[in-house]
């Protein structure tokens, strides 16, 4: 099934959150309290939609290799992590404080004022920029008489009296690096090892915005791959790829947009380990989770973007429409970078065994990022189309994602109609989250379940007593098939695989509802 | 497949460690830099078993009710939850402190010195203790001059300049609460409403110790049941419980030990509402996670014990042999307590309108709560057991639980049983975790899954190749049988779930190796 859309530029941000809330997706937390910026609450349908991502991530990149696993590591780290990492000293933001102590992200507020792109400008830069323009501070209107970094990370007290400080993660990866020792042990030590990681990561962003794209806390799904970097330019199932084409903007050619470049070409200039992987992570968009192809592109960031210790770095990017192409996630290859800070001050030999070389080497890695609450709402806005015919919003998620897989409702009242439904729903229920509606008109039903992204709605009407038959509805079409109850099973698992297409799963029926 | 444990009583909390960090199961978290204390990360076969834990304990759970429904939630919450649920004020331990501001937990204090339990006990008990028996500081052998409570949630500084207080959530049940109100209403409404999280809860445990028991940071699952209050005398469904006998511990009967009581007879002093969710309980312990009978029990609190707030209060507990009764999770009636609390906090209505009865009514909360990770140490604990014929670790996980549900061992050399192995591995990933395993001798590959807890190893020997055939080994038993490759996965569905009995799912073969 694919994922119509035929009006995302329509959609604003604020639609979105509305229709989010209204519907139980997602909302910001703490509500009753006039919430918390920056930290948002999934409610049951994006809980649901959250986790069927979740699932088919793990699913597609862990079955990349018999070598990759997943682990699961604390949020809260040592300080001596991060002194390791670099980000106790450079992960900050800059920061532009008035006399009276308001503070707030200097790139934005010139930007602001200006109207011109300041991120990634110096201290001396923006305040050059804030002098040069009289900018002052939009809370009290006072002057700015500070620009400089500040840490954003969150330090937490552990104990009392006297305390040890950690902090809450930055960053999911930095859990793998200091796993990297005992997983290496404990899985037997072949390289390329992979580690994989769902979890949460806190930054003190200074402003919050765009609903689930810069929050406090937020999830991340990542792959980290060990490997010898003295085989970086070769991966055994290369050719499989070679002639694929990768969808991307170059750092060289960014006036030209997105160019379609096979995996070949791209691998004259970047290493084959790192293009095979981009590759399997734009089929893990476009063929496996089905995105619209001109939607999604790859874009290659240049020095001063990048961080300074990614060697290659692609970020993965969706189109939002209103809000334009948004970072979802990123291919990056940070070389020894980390490893090497670890041994360092860990003062613990990371380095592995290469049986065929006899030599011993610091892995490199390869790190595929995915920001989980930036790829849910895309998820939405894409899926998101007010139907004007039906005058209700549908919700055309893939199959695979949507939060049921059907619905049942039952037409006609009485008891055996009851009985039956349920029958149904059992056995729907060993294998499919499956929703029973009974409240309402069927129209009314229908439409509520267009909303949540139900692709399939079941009906039991008087032929499902007499014939042992029910009607499928097609979200998409809202075109009806009658299939027989004991082919139900089968049949749903076949649509949500997209094993068969819907007119041919079933006889067509006239439509009696829109 | 039966939990078989003959020696559980033999296994000391180091053992258990020791096996787990060395196989990939749970060890101290930022090991390389000498580990956080009350922090553990999950290695690769940990983070399998956690996670099927967690979603059987979804279907289980959530499948109790049509409106039972998961969602998830910030872990860091505004200042005014904890003012509202009453933790900024009570949620304390009761320190001692040295001159020297060495700071320790008093009733741990008193304890090991005077060898007494002391949990529970006031500040001026406490102190009463240390100073009619002359205890010192443990650190600096330092006089004790102050006994009183801290607070043991986390505070965070959300924010640059002028700060927000914010807090980890210290259980997970309050975002449950601060969410009921969006929940209630886009779920329709209807009462009894389930909201179930799974998720992480940070506590500054002044001692973290015993493993996953006492930690900082821990994984809770968590149902909380919102009902009318005048409807907790009844469930729709008692009668189909009434006569199911539960593992009591009374608080008026402690020294008879566990008594075995039938719900009916329990219901007698203690709400039907509340009975039938307690036998639910200990039925996904018994019967679907098929704990042994007699390490399980409930346990109930007396009024000294149990939160002020909870007017019911039964633990689950699992007995860990050496460690004793562990309380592993609890059924708490909360009354109104919360709810009353966020509503007065808040200023939101909180209310729900009952059609029937034509009133307005503050819901009651049911809580059925469980400590992930303490289940976790339960189902190692349970199930490892060292078997002195094989001279190895055996892990007896219910196939449902572990990690792997199967390996594929190719026995003999050469490219065509290579082929078929990776064919028959294919088709079983489709459906079941599977580990490829073709490192070092058959016998030490049965060991090293046995070690894993894999229930079942696929043999591909000459009769792969010659007549389709495959043997499986029952990791329990060394037993085998051979069957028809067209036939495994079917016959390892029934396997695992337990629909068919080992000895009847195939021709039971010689075994060739222990």
């Amino acid at each position: 099934m694919e994922m119509v859309n035929k009006n995302a530029k329509d959609i604003t941000i604020d639609e979105l959150a509305t229709f989010c809330k209204r519907k139980g997706f997602v909302y910001p937390s703490a509500e009753i309290y006039g919430g918390l910026a920056g930290f948002w609450d999934y409610g049951h349908l994006g809980t649901s939609l959250k986790k069927n991502f979740e699932n088919l991530w793990r699913r597609y990149f862990l079955g990349l290799s018999d070598n990759f696993y997943e682990i699961e590591a604390a949020e809260v780290m040592p300080e001596k992590v991060f002194v390791a990492s670099g980000h106790l000293k450079n992960f900050t933001d800059i920061a532009a404080r008035c006399k009276k102590g308001h503070i707030g992200r200097a790139d934005q507020i010139v930007e602001k004022s200006v109207g011109e792109r300041a991120e990634g400008l110096s201290s001396e830069e923006l305040m050059g920029l804030i002098q040069k323009h009289k900018i002052v501070c939009s809370t009290c209107k006072g002057v700015i008489d500070y620009v400089g970094p500040i840490n954003m990370m969150f330090p937490i007290q552990l104990g009392a009296g006297t305390t040890t400080t950690a902090f809450l993660r930055p960053e999911t990866a930095q859990s793998p690096y200091v796993n990297f020792k005992t997983q290496n042990e404990v899985t037997r030590g072949q390289m390329p090892l992979g580690l994989a990681l769902i979890g949460r990561a806190y930054r003190n962003e200074l402003s919050p915005r765009n609903m689930l794209l810069r929050q406090r806390a937020f999830t991340q799904a990542e792959l980290q791959i060990f490997f010898n970097p003295l085989e970086i330019n070769a991966h055994p199932e290369f050719d499989s790829i070679k002639n694929y084409k990768l969808r991307v903007v170059s750092r060289e050619h960014r006036n030209k947009g997105v160019q379609s470049i096979s995996a070949s070409e791209l691998a004259k200039r970047i290493p084959k380990f790192y293009v095979y992987h981009m590759a399997k992570v734009q089929q893990f968009y476009l063929d496996f989770l089905e995105f619209p192809k001109d939607k999604f592109r790859f874009y290659e960031l240049n020095d001063k973007e990048k961080a300074f210790y990614n060697k290659y770095h692609f970020d993965m990017e969706a189109d939002l429409g209103t809000l334009g192409w948004v970072e979802i996630g990123g291919v990056h290859y940070r070389t020894d970078h980390d490893l090497k800070g670890h041994q360092e001050i860990s003062k613990q030999n990371l380095t592995v065994y290469d049986e065929d070389t006899k030599q011993k080497f610091l892995p490199h890695v390869l790190e595929l990022s995915f920001g989980v609450d930036r790829n849910f709402q895309t998820l939405l806005t894409f899926a998101y189309e007010h139907d004007a015919k039906r005058d209700n919003i549908v919700l055309h998620l893939n199959p695979k994602l949507a939060p049921y897989k059907a619905a049942v409702l039952p037409i006609v009242k009485g008891e055996e109609y009851e009985k039956l439904a349920k029958e149904i729903l059992a056995d729907l229920r060993k294998e499919f989250n499956v929703l029973y509606d009974r409240g309402g008109s069927i129209g009314r039903r229908y439409a509520r379940n267009d909303e949540a992204g139900t692709p399939y709605c079941i009906t039991i009407d008087e032929d499902s007593v007499k014939k042992k038959t029910v009607t499928i509805r097609d979200r998409d079409t809202t075109k009806q098939i009658r299939v027989k109850i004991a082919e139900l099973n089968n049949i749903l698992r076949e649509l949500v695989s997209g094993d068969v297409e819907f007119d041919k799963a079933g006889k067509i029926v006239e439509t009696r509802v829109k």
